[in-house]
């Protein structure tokens, strides 16, 4: 897979990454250089654990617009290196190894891992019954699915007991409606978790999480014990960005900008490989797509990649995935570049091809086998 | 302390931070202009969880020259979100809940605060009885101590078993000789730990770690797990002026820089408060004081405030300070204007002699009690 990531010739769907084509370089490095001229260089030198009150306090500001019940200040927000670091934090905070953490049938592979690592307890969110200690869900925007959970869904959550994790990452790149967080509705049995990583450029980790105020001093404590404090000339870069340019605007042009990609993609898949499966998204960057039929989903990358082009395995967003009766693929339509999705869609139709033909030969000479 | 330290009527000795001076804003500006205008903006984009490849080759030469030994490369060095999150992984990988780790008698404060986070139990490294699973020490520089291990420690440190974490923040500022880490002597035990926090910048949050070839693959899945990567753009511009300057040059010009602060401030100290003690550092950025008798630290530091100096106060740096017999404080000549010095000395004199003069009083309160 690195291997493929890094060879120009293969068409790659595969990373969830933001076009750099998004990234505003000539915004940065003016950006950067009135960083570097400002009084005693807080840019370059150590600060505070919880990041830089001016930065904290315009992701405040902007929560307040999404959430104004959840009446947040810059004291609430603490800066993180990045989305997956709050995530970190959050389950610190919140479950010890041992603990059960609920979390949706397709979740992004990061978390899962995370979860793992730190001896948690993985169940089905979807499984009503289960208690789970923690919940971690993306309510405005899955990562893989690109779906945001309904109304019912999202009462059924709030219903169930316990802590809950919100990965807000995808919040501000849905394509229509904006989907107002959790957090408005349970500000004290919510940890929300923010990111510049889709929006600005991931290259500058500057993540956020927002604890309940009762949970806050621990929060800071751990933030520093894990690394003193996020990067200085980061947040300073950022905060500089959101000061002199409308993020508002952008992220409308975002939206379009992504959307016109997942139109693409989309009719490429739907033209080479109609009997592929997906919901076309609501936001994001990605189609998560089922096959018309299960195969190794190994031998189904190696086939793709030897024809050109890459993608990630669906087992990777699966908390069990044995269970699975198909075969998904998250297919990223952000970074790469859209006249090369029609020739990707081509290759991936052969492999598809070439694996089903292999299935249907095994299948047969299992028949025969009898 | 807080607000002592934002107040610029305020003596700042307090902090451990490198001097605004000594950062090359010019040299960096041009560099993120390079970083900015680099293909396929890799300083913006995502990053693989060990860093990029040019700096931790980079790193890796550093460290050949220093201990030739170790046989170091790229492959070693995985690229962490300053020296703290190299402790917080080393930790991680080495240590659980209750395990014992020794530690110097006086050590870095952040250290022991993520150590007891993590529910280890700390003993003191001077107790050659004591078996711990880990040892966390600076062999080349103790922070506050100024110090590094001699030739005896060393060797008594390496007979221990157990794992050993080297800490080797200070170890590109020591004086006069640079002291070789311990990595050269048992690459097989040691984590090693370093960063550009001091001779760079701390705010661009770039240290790194280096596990043995045996821990490689957990260490890097950790990494991801705590936060995917480090920050691209810190490390391409880290990078960037490591391939157009001369490193070594600045570590030269670095050290009789701080040199110069700390004899400034030794002289400022020993004349305004003779009877404090301390041994003239080794390099860093700090002297470790000692009072002629004990008092209350707090009360000493309100004291201190109020005067209009700040400092840190001993019993943060080290295990047990209730079982001290003496109260200390370190000073630190790296961030504060050195013509500042003898100011900050003479109100740290009123101090003490305010403090001085109130533990007097209760003396002899209680000696009329009896």
């Amino acid at each position: 897979m690195r291997r493929a990531a890094g060879d120009e010739r293969v068409v790659n769907l595969a990373g969830g990454l933001p076009a750099v084509a998004q990234f505003p370089r000539a915004a940065l490095a003016k950006g950067f250089l009135r960083v570097l001229a400002a009084r005693g260089s807080p840019g370059l030198q150590y600060g505070w654990p919880e990041g830089q009150p001016s930065l904290r306090a315009r992701i405040a500001d902007r929560l307040r617009q999404r959430a104004p019940a959840a009446r947040l200040t810059a004291d609430d927000v603490i800066i993180t290196n990045g989305a997956q670091q709050a995530i970190a934090l959050a389950v610190q905070l919140l479950a010890r190894r041992g603990d059960r953490i609920a979390v949706e049938p397709a979740c992004y592979p990061a978390a899962l891992e995370l979860f793992r690592d730190r001896g948690l307890d993985l169940i089905d969110l979807s499984d009503g019954q289960a208690r789970a200690r923690v919940t971690y869900v993306m309510p405005a925007l899955g990562n893989p699915t690109g779906t945001a959970l309904d109304r019912a869904a999202r009462a059924r959550l709030l219903a169930r007991p316990g802590w809950i994790i919100e990965d807000d990452a995808y919040g501000d790149l849905t394509f229509d409606e904006v989907v107002p967080p959790l957090l408005a509705e349970r500000r004290r049995r919510i940890v929300y978790v923010g990111t510049f990583s889709k929006t600005l450029c991931p290259g500058l980790r500057v993540g956020w999480i927002v604890v309940p105020p009762a949970l806050r001093e621990r929060a800071l404590r751990l933030k520093q014990s894990e690394d003193l404090q996020a990067g200085s000339l980061a947040q300073s870069v950022v905060d500089d960005y959101l000061a002199h340019h409308d993020f508002d605007a952008r992220l409308i042009a975002h939206r379009r900008y992504y959307l016109h990609r997942a139109r693409r993609l989309a009719r490429a898949i739907h033209h080479a490989l109609p009997a592929f499966r997906f919901e076309f998204p609501h936001g994001g960057f990605c189609l998560w797509v089922e096959t018309p039929e299960p195969v190794d989903e190994v031998a189904l990358l190696h086939a793709a990649v030897a024809e050109g082009v890459c993608y990630d395995v669906g087992s990777a967003f699966q908390t069990d995935p044995a269970r699975q009766a198909l075969t998904r693929m998250r297919l990223c339509y952000s970074a790469e570049a859209p006249d090369r999705f029609d020739e990707g869609a081509r290759r991936l139709a052969r492999a598809w091809r070439r694996v089903q033909r292999q299935n249907c030969e095994q299948t047969t000479l299992l028949v025969e086998d009898r």
